[in-house]
């Protein structure tokens, strides 16, 4: 992988912010390799991602952050750089349907996704055997022994201890407590098996069934305090008809999912999602 | 347009339906031009709808529903017989936007849309110009003069008038009181504005943009008491991104109206779709 | 319409442009609405649109043309500023097929599409009673009497008497001259009814169902003396199977062929398009 | 999984030709669970496929071939009849790139493809240790070595001494010899990396970014002695964009070809694809 820089801002905006942004990259020989800018009009915030070349660069990543930062508290920014080599550290959470947490360790294992998965952790043990051979470290949290509070305090303590960056909930069907769910902010992703807002809440298959609904989706977003609305990342549909029963949705929705969430974690990894309120700007 | 019958048929599934069915469509000379099944394992219930060329045909319409109608009580059926031949009599009722009407006029005037269209009724006066165009009389219902009752107690006798056999609602902006609602059971399409049960009510793209959704769309319904609750017939989504403001996803779900609602008057003028409690079976 | 300048550049990428560019924007106060960038990384060539509120801007359009001159010449633009008030000419080519033609009307008569439309010219006379319906005064051009070369030669007068900027084929079925496909070279934009580079000639739905494809589509793209090799600038594509007969997909079609080429003549309008070599770059 | 029969039909079409099939099935205690029927206008030729609940039927297997034989040759069928229990044997061909095997195989793994998959040929070592994963006898033969003949050879003895009913080219970049396209007709099939007839042959995704489409595919298709010229069975596409290049295009490409691929294969598993001359029925 070429290494890049990849410079996210957040601000209100401001006449002359991008070219005193675009003037730094350019007196320290920063080649954008891709520049992406939104504006929300209704609260004047501004949005702006860089991905920049290092070839010509003077500066490294310590001296960039060192160098940026005046002008960055000039302009209110919050903001951030990161270095594409720097792996980000993501934990997989499972349950028992293997369908997207395969698929992320196959995007994994063969490069697409960049990133190190240093541990997976279920609340059942059917997964093992896909963590198994992927290399991945198994851990099997027993709900049902541990209680629930045990169980996520133990979760908590291997996301630490495992220095994780992004959590993934590929289909794991507990519902975080509200503290994780702060703790997590903006860095832990979840896989809804429906078009939200659509059939939140549990059996979205039945419900759609029930509802007669001709498509059928899934909806990868950011997990916050309130269930199933936290901010969304990407959505993905499939036509259906009266002749597939609840079980051909689920088959059919797991394609969606599968889709979905890839696409969501890929965003997130290459820092192309920016949150903003319950929405997120994605400059995929 | 060449002649055929449509026989459509709902009843309990039962063995040696589909031959008694066809047996009587083969002692008459009935070439098969399109045959759809479907049964509802959940509820037993079989749907059947044929196309019947009707050149070697031994009965004329009348004749057919003669001699069918022991074979239908025999086996329970829900039933009818139609002519490809015969219009159907379609109301337009529309308020200002007029994507949906004009393109509903249109496809009927170039003849992809079979049925004859005798009104256009509307509570502004401003879609006028298009049914004039058309040749079609307009009926502007003045909803402020009149008061709400007496308006479609008007717009009642019109459809009884021109002997409305489907009521189009095209973006009509008025809820129709629960009596209308009942007495067009199953006569009466609506196109709502999003991806329902997503933003049911009231400015659903708003709603949309409000909650940061990646896809938007529309839902091409049967009227009925429950607002926006009735049997899907079709639905249609469109990708947005952040940078698609409200009236952006206005703009872009227009064609998802247009498509999802032509859809569904087509299925339902071609007899291809059966209601079946508060879902649809759709043979399209 | 509120009033913005749009500023289009394609020019070699170079450390140092962006930051010049914006820090113009910035010294003349413009404040940015849309901003979008792509560098070609094969052919290190740089692409840029800015949308540009004018409110706070201290130049007006020739002053902004004159003032940025130098700076285009320094890095070799290839640009143009564009006032979005100025409505664009454009006229209509049709033939019999009526579904783009009055789908690009009615855009245009509500206003999605924010242009002048001062002619309708075609080979077929049928067409006339819409054009006379919005107004726009209609050329029968009767190819068989005229002959292809003194028709054509019309045509072209017609363009010129109307000070044509962009000339839109809406199911025009003449293959233009090459001495015309040269002078409207970036200013003609094409609907065909295929998914190109697949079934590209004559009657593609015909080619479609004969070879058993299950999607078809409809190309937009700009004329070239290359027929149906120009560059294209939307697809649009639709599920189809095999019961579907050819004059069912020619149905289907239809609507594909008028989403992309209304989304194609708008991303001309607003200036989204550029072309590089024989593809485009769409800022959509 | 509940055992049906598949009773697939291809056959001139005849009035009374239904009517006896179903009169064949009801006298036998049949329960249709799920029937289609198309017939070819141009050709005159049926398709039906019936899959039949076994529950009340009066005939096994064998019963139900020997006492359907009679009717099957007054009508002229071309006809089969399968055990929805009896799992066809699959051979999976790959080469380097593992998304399609990885993905068959899991879906197989899942039951979700109903099938068995005793062996895994490549012409490469790489995907061995997918294939020992999955418990699945690994054949690497070596072309480089053996040559083209030789290797096709031991190939052709592989899939014999397996005993394989279908043989799926999962990203095989191997061209089968005409002689083993001709043994292995409608039996195998491969998955084509762009939406046929565009890009054919080689590198499609370069041909693709060359041209400037908008949407890229992948195309399912049964192996024929013309290369990429098979009967089509399922077709998917993904938008893409002048930002994607090509090393992008073949990272979206692959869901696309994951997707039409397990598709299509299923649909060959449940016997819901019939080919007619070039093209073909699929009853999904």
């Amino acid at each position: 992988m070429k290494q890049t820089f990849r410079l996210v801002i957040d601000c209100p905006d401001q006449i002359g912010l991008v070219a005193s942004v675009s003037q730094f990259l350019a007196d320290h020989g920063a080649t954008i390799v891709e520049a992406s800018h939104h504006t929300d009009l209704q609260t004047g915030r501004f949005f702006m991602r860089h991905e920049i070349g290092t070839e010509h660069l003077s500066l490294d990543y310590n001296a960039f952050v060192s160098a940026f930062t005046p002008l960055a508290n000039e302009y209110q920014m919050q903001w951030k750089l990161s270095d594409s080599t720097q792996r980000q550290r993501v934990a997989l959470l499972g349950s028992i349907e293997s369908h997207c947490l395969v698929d992320i360790l196959h995007r994994w294992h063969t490069g697409e996704l960049y990133c190190d998965i240093p541990c997976v952790i279920s609340n059942h043990p059917q997964l093992k055997e896909f963590a198994d051979w992927y290399q991945v470290p198994f851990h099997w949290i027993d709900f049902k022994t541990l209680g629930k509070e045990q169980a996520f305090a133990q979760i908590r303590t291997l996301l630490q201890e495992y220095d994780i960056d992004l959590t993934v909930l590929a289909r794991f069907m507990q519902i975080l407590p509200q503290s994780l769910c702060r703790e997590l902010e903006g860095r832990a992703i979840n896989i809804h098996h429906s078009f939200l807002p659509s059939f939140a809440g549990a059996r979205p298959y039945q419900q759609a069934y029930d509802r007669g609904v001709k498509l059928i989706g899934a909806t990868c977003h950011y997990v916050t305090q309130d269930l199933d609305e936290g901010p969304i990342i990407e959505q993905s549909v499939k036509r259906i008809s009266h002749s597939d029963s609840a079980p051909d949705m689920v088959r059919k929705g797991k394609d969606c999912e599968v889709t979905a969430l890839a696409h969501g974690v890929r965003y997130h990894l290459e820092d192309r999602v920016l949150i903003h309120h319950n929405k997120t700007v994605v400059f995929a």
